[in-house]
């Protein structure tokens, strides 16, 4: 068993070109003894962006904080606390800071997947 | 793509022997297009609890609200609003509202297993 606080594990910075202003943590992965997937929190910054990009795996988001939106093939999907969005595999996908404030996240992925 | 708000899910109630005053939510599932996982958000109500109970698959648990323990082998471990939990394959474990409030926290757990 692990259990800890979000603010215990070190934040670290996403350094995917043509992203902007993204840290992740990584909660709880296989290096923890979890065989299946990756719960992983992100901190887009205002006026940041994850990369527009596609992957063969999906993503479940739940929205802790701020006000987001979730941009596919040009449409924007406004998202915000209590907020849950899944990309299915090879869906196009973006999050962006839509707000003033710290736009956060929950992002889950699978363990057998690269985590960024 | 599924963008919703947890709300707008019906919560139904978790009708388990020996868990009492639980509801759950299933966000996001295979039923869904999602291969891997299936996420879920559980309510515990005042003096409410979760069945005490193990599985051979893990629990990645992140908490929205309230206060609550995490309870193994008779030892409490206090959580609150942005505490993690990673409950590995075959430990013991139960869920505790140990507030005055509703505890509220994801659980994401493999597809491939029993929801509840």
């Amino acid at each position: 068993m692990k259990i800890a606080k979000v603010q215990d594990v070190t934040a670290g910075p996403v350094k995917e070109k043509d992203a902007k202003g993204v840290r992740m943590r990584i909660l709880m992965s296989d290096k923890d003894g979890a065989p299946n997937f990756v719960m992983r929190v992100f901190e887009i910054e205002p006026g940041g962006y994850t990369l527009y990009h596609t992957h063969p795996w999906e993503h479940e988001v739940y929205v802790l904080e701020g006000k987001g939106i979730v941009r596919q093939k040009g449409k924007d999907h406004p998202v915000e606390k209590d907020s849950f969005a899944l990309v299915v595999p090879d869906e196009e996908h973006q999050f962006v800071n839509a707000g003033d404030k710290p736009f956060k996240f929950i992002c889950v992925i699978p363990a057998t997947k690269p985590r960024e």
